[in-house]
């Protein structure tokens, strides 16, 4: 802080268990993610690295070096558990993770549908390995949950080893949570917040509307995902109460 | 200029007084900003580093350096200025401002609504100390200023000490001098541009839609706002005629 | 690649005739350029120097470098040349050509409309000296070819010297081969794909949306243009079947 004003919201220090932050790293080269961690290293908890994108990205353990030492945790995106599942290649994605020192998994199904019965087993059997987050919601339009089936899946997935749910989004956030043009699905998210311990739940929420809904709704320390790396001071700003749309959020009645 | 051609608009040298751009930087690194400065110097005039974010942004008095160094001026985004104010922290606003050695000051009223009086009363205070340039327009969707209304308070925010005055367009591009889609709010531009003298106006324009309508009726030296880091050369090509959308404005008739 | 999977698309390796990736870089600094290389020589075959801003970068020798020195081939986009023979300048143009060391030239009519007779006598002309890529189709909404227009262009400008042709979709990709919303005209691509070598066509696709129908269509190695430098590890992605859009795309069907 380059200053310190009141009624600024009071965020947890680093390691946080809520008021997480996800960022989608999508192919960033390694001077791009120091410049993001020269920035946002205090702002960022989690980096996804999106999809199958590890498969092909060069220097691949260097980034992920970068990451570390900035005390951020860097992991692949569910998707590259799925493409590996999808060919039986389960054990050589634990190999493959090992390889690349990735102390976190994300377990997902948004592409691949697999029993959820399955996906839990996958689940408890990494949580004794790594740390496992599981993201619920389907990538694909035709897959539609009831209210009550995400609150389920999300309930059973922390059970079973979970330290954190993924709602999501995709990277257009325009699905799952959200309706085709990016307005929140109230009774989806109200369920959630309703049923599930809010500190578990990470947001998927690429776009500043949604980001400002969250916080309006959940507060500062509302964990949020899919964040572009550009938008990490862009967000925290938003979490403080520092740009227009959060701007009377914490301020005190007689200040309004 | 890597190539002199004919019927390319002149553009005045820097310092500039018209045909100014301002870009917004919503929290770039130091080695972005000196990437950006390597291409952008020229082009750019201002660097609004955005809404609340210099609350945050870390090493920013390097990057305040950066751009100074490339002949840019970099100032607060009036947010900050509301966000100490609503606080009944004009002075340490000052203070803030002189520990960072920024000689520009936005004043706006886009999130927190004061009295115009009292705004122009701050205008005139700090063009004292300051380079002052205001920003008329809300925030706020269900806040619409009527034609003469807008014309009205940029003319008293020039008078009152104000260097330029800012047609407000949020980052998104798409409230004040614009409707819903982002397209132009014709009867706000019209009133602004008939009475008030164009050389004092920036348009807030981060849409290229709207920037290539603004050069069109306004000619290559009107004065453009919140143009993303990346957009600058762009942006300068646009006003050149050097791009599709204003290819043949410069032109003279026999060769159209 | 960091890790051999089974069922991912064979890529022709570089210099590639088909498969190929054009990237639209509209103003990248050197070092930015540096970055974009670093993770992304190996998947990108042309960089287009968008529009005219080559006329206004500065370092654009060194830049050029870069790009040579990684193994991609740097292009100055088609409206340049637009720009220097709407001013009777062609024999400049090719000087600013060989000043730059450019070895292969884009011959456009998006802005500037010429006889489709003489586009091709360019297309002669400077396929002696230089290695020639042409577009079809125009930047304005008001002129529209049917889909008999674009094969008979295309076809023509193949056999006139040019190596491939380009089908035109501005940056936004809201026009030419797709319609307003960025969805595919299906009349104009079922022509072009039916009656033109595909392998002789690359498709400016800047929309994730459009890659994906592209790749689904016409497979892994469809040649693609107008990338974004921060979407070449992503559309990469795309093409070997490691992102939700196609991750079933190339599996064998006792594995769907």
């Amino acid at each position: 802080m380059n200053f310190k004003l009141p009624f600024i919201p009071e965020r947890p220090s680093k390691p946080r268990t809520r008021g997480l932050t996800m960022v989608m790293d999508k192919g960033l080269s390694v001077r791009e993610a120091e410049d993001f961690m020269s920035v946002g290293s205090e702002y960022t908890d989690y980096v996804k690295l999106g999809f199958g994108t590890s498969i092909i990205t060069p220097d691949l353990k260097k980034k992920i070096k970068v990451y570390k030492k900035a005390g951020v945790i860097p992991y692949f995106g569910g998707t590259l558990f799925e493409v590996f599942l999808i060919r039986n290649m389960f054990e050589e994605f634990v190999r493959f993770i090992q390889e690349y020192e990735i102390t976190m998994i994300e377990i997902s199904d948004g592409s691949y549908d697999i029993e959820h019965s399955r996906k839990l087993e996958y689940i408890n059997k990494l949580s004794k390995i790594a740390t496992v987050i599981s993201e619920v919601g389907s990538k694909k339009k035709e897959v539609v949950y009831t209210p009550d089936q995400w609150v389920a899946m999300m309930k059973s997935e922390l059970e079973a080893g979970s330290v954190k749910v993924i709602a999501e989004a995709r990277e257009s956030g325009t699905i799952g949570i959200y309706n085709d043009d990016g307005s929140i699905n109230h009774a989806v998210v109200d369920a959630i917040s309703t049923h599930v311990n809010l500190d578990n739940v990470i947001w998927e929420a690429p776009m500043k509307s949604q980001q400002a809904w969250f916080i309006k709704h959940f507060g500062a320390n509302v964990n949020l995902g899919n964040i572009p790396p550009n938008e990490i001071i862009p967000l925290e700003s938003l979490r403080l109460g520092l740009r227009g749309d959060t701007f009377f959020q914490f301020l005190p009645d007689n200040l309004k």
